[in-house]
């Protein structure tokens, strides 16, 4: 491709490990990159990887070394995505293509994890610059390579523009059987199915709505840490023998990219000692941030997502290994005995059910966090659709999203996913087997926060009524904060003179 | 009290439940109070409860009409007390005191529950205006007219001006017992004993200290009613027995005012119906913000927060009340059935040691949060102080206040309270008995997310190798986060090329 023959289609900044499959991914359906990154090294390996898996004869992708070039390379308006990590280096970013001479009309797409209150200012503040444009991507590398979901949000002008090329490199669905269509080779492309982005709402929505599903996500492998874990410890089940109960699971409603990952983590073996590499990894966990806020957003909004939370706890445990370790030599547990081979099987099941019930719950948290959130912004939020964009592509791709969008297709005003008939079937087949599992694993001393606080909510939940009436009370006697009274009109707030003789009840005016 | 006669020593603004009594509390401990507020019933209401209290003969209240002239009363240099809501209320006052005339060398000390975060911006935004000081009150209306618990903070100048005022109006704690003195008659002074006021630290900390403090707050409620729950929905015990329990309780380690005036919650009847008047109270729990700050906070430290969080949690779940009902009718749970009365009296001792261990994570929790927020802003925390000056006039003010006191006396540097001997031998005592008290309650359909979240809690610290391991090979699987192995040298991170056939293991630079 030489500079005063054509022009390039988009713009790519950021070739780390997303950039550089996204760019190859966007040349697999047709386009033209003029790829930029600070660092050369990076643009030269792209180039190289093209070289490679490049079989049309005409070059797809043309390095740059400024952000002044890669402008001069593109098509006007211009359209320029960015792969870098959220926060400053977005800004910068910004900051450097105004200066390059960016436009009005042109689109910059930001494709990391940026905070969505972030985007929601950056879109604002450079408003005059250009038009900012925002899709979360979830899938990881392999994802950016063959196909992610993707959930843009912005301005409905850019998205016009953005369309055609998001739903090319976005992952597909069958548009019968609802299931990922598989696409792993370099060169190819699948030109039907359902692809795996819609358009989310207004500045911020798309990565509100990616963090959601990356906190669900935390949930979702805090679940199935938590059922390893029994397995390993309770039932000193070998990893080996995990894999194959995850593998058997993964056939059935829990058939999940996260469970199949897990089959695949636990089979791989070391070159060097030849056993389990699970078994030689650290068990301190990382996290970037997505989950946290989640969590955050939940308690700002009264949602509650004790699931979640517990996940992202789970992993701040984690982080304090010195303090565990020191711990684990001073704090006692219960004895943990065998099991006969058929009191194994039982717990295997129960242990099952736990999670499928459990996974309900995360879910049904972060569903009805966006749904307040959306309420509280202002987007329209359509669930059906975000349900149907994480059937395949993201991280938490599940036969299980398919049941989810079924509900919001059957009811799309659903308040809580619990609420749906068929989850309803679940949850009360299975409530007796995720209660057995707790209190197996209780009894055990392994812990279990995300499967125990699932249950607390779902036993919150179907509880008409719950003991905030003693909690009431106790704000009334030291804080005067009154109550209402299930006997009298309600709104009326009532106030126990506590700290009189008498005790009279008064009516508070509000 | 004549205006040219002679000037009070502090000025008032704020005359709500709180500020009415701190007033009085100052009063009876020998200042004269210049008193404001923007309603001036308010402040009638005040002088005419000060004319029936006042034995003393001279008026100690005189009430102002004006901001100009409650500084006009005052000694100068001004010491201002604010009791009004947090947030804007604040910031529109000390407006208006800069308008009417306020000096540098002014100080006004802001009692509400403002955001620790707002109290930082406030005093460097006034700084060339007059001196914020700040100090949270904790102890409810009581507290603050016979003596609450004051966690002040700011600039030490104006600490040393503030500081004898506080120590006359604070709580004070027998120096011997440790327990707190008695104080429940206008008029009345207690001049000996320890007073539950220390500097906390610079602007910030003592809202920050304060915030912990409720969280912690949430956290004792909640656990105290889902014990409330267990005994009503699965004993079928009647409110008076259940304040007979509690009140037992309330002799032994448990002894806190929060179970006391649970207890005479429970046993508090309607004058109209005789009934107890807490089952007729609406099961909608109200929040004020402190206990989810600490919440959200805990998450952004990365400081394990969860029982604290499922309190926030569980409150926002109450709120749901149309949807609790709804759903009660769809999902199911266990069959509750009759126990006899010797399993019962178990169940009730499983009850009370499951309520004390999830009572120590709780603490355990807010003061890790405590230590690492003051590592984050280089406050210096003095731990065994802050659990002093809780043992009495605060919410959460309980005999269990000075084996935490003990414990940091006795290491200040102290990581965790669980790691302390006296506590060590509390959990492993009991630890048994609570998690029979949580598969109890699992198998009735009991929902008890404080228990179990806090037993998820010890049962991960007291965890040498938790399974973060698997999700660290699962972050590399999909997003090439990397891992450390626990045989190679520490900090160094691999990752696993996951997507290629022969899945080599490469060392990654940092």
């Amino acid at each position: 491709m030489t500079q005063d023959k054509f022009l390039c289609d988009i713009g790519f900044i950021g070739l780390g490990v997303m950039g550089k499959n996204l760019v190859l991914n966007l040349a697999d359906n047709g386009y033209n990159i003029a790829a930029f990154d600070l660092s050369d090294e990076k643009v030269q390996a792209l180039i190289a990887q093209d070289e490679i898996e490049n079989t049309t004869g005409t070059p797809r992708v043309y390095g740059c070394s400024s952000y002044t070039e890669l402008l001069s390379q593109l098509k006007a308006p211009h359209l320029i995505v960015l792969s870098v990590p959220a926060g400053d280096p977005v800004d910068q970013i910004c900051e450097n293509l105004i200066g390059a001479g960016i436009q009005p009309d042109d689109i910059i797409i930001d494709t990391g994890n940026s905070l969505w209150l972030d985007t929601v200012a950056r879109e604002k503040k450079y408003k005059s610059n250009f038009l900012l444009f925002s899709s979360a991507v979830s899938g990881g590398e392999v994802g950016a390579r063959f196909g992610p979901s993707l959930m843009p949000s912005g301005s409905p002008y850019a998205w016009a523009r953005v369309k055609p090329i998001w739903e090319a490199i976005a992952a597909k669905v069958d548009k019968k059987t609802g299931k990922p269509i598989e696409r792993t080779q370099p060169g190819q492309v699948i030109t039907d199915g359902e692809p795996c982005t819609t358009y989310i709402g207004p500045a911020g929505a798309g990565h509100y709505v990616k963090m959601v599903h990356n906190g669900i996500e935390y949930a979702d492998m805090q679940i199935i840490c938590e059922a390893y874990h029994v397995l390993k410890s309770a039932l000193r089940l070998t990893c080996d023998e995990i894999a194959d109960i995850f593998s058997q699971w993964n056939k059935g409603p829990l058939d999940s990219y996260l469970l199949e990952i897990s089959v695949e983590v636990l089979r791989h073996k070391t070159k060097d000692t030849n056993t389990p590499l699970v078994e030689l990894i650290l068990d301190k966990a990382g996290q970037k941030g997505t989950g946290l806020w989640t969590a955050m957003s939940s308690l700002e909004l009264g949602c509650p997502a004790p699931t979640i939370a517990q996940a992202v706890y789970a992993r701040s445990i984690s982080s304090f290994k010195e303090l565990r370790t020191q711990a684990s030599a001073l704090l006692t547990g219960p004895q943990q005995t065998a099991l006969p081979a058929a009191e194994q099987q039982e717990i295997i099941e129960q242990l099952h059910d736990a999670m499928y019930c459990a996974k309900i719950c995360a879910y049904a948290q972060g569903f009805q966090l966006m749904k307040l959130a959306g309420k509280e912004h202002g987007w329209t939020l359509d669930f059906a659709s975000i349900a149907k964009i994480w059937r395949a592509g993201c991280i938490i791709r599940a036969a299980f999203l398919q049941s989810i969008t079924n509900a919001y297709q059957q009811n799309e005003h659903l308040d809580n996913l619990m609420l749906d008939d068929f989850f309803i079937k679940q949850l009360n087949e299975r409530q007796l087997n995720w209660r057995k599992a707790i209190c197996f694993a209780t009894m055990q001393g392994v812990p279990i926060g995300a499967l125990s606080s699932s249950l607390a909510y779902y036993d919150s939940m179907r509880c008409e009524t719950l003991p905030a009436n003693l909690l009431q009370a106790q704000r009334d006697f030291f804080g005067a904060h009154t109550f209402e009274r299930i006997d009298k009109t309600p709104g009326k707030k009532y106030h126990v003179q506590w700290s009189t003789k008498d005790r009279e009840t008064v009516v508070v005016d509000s």
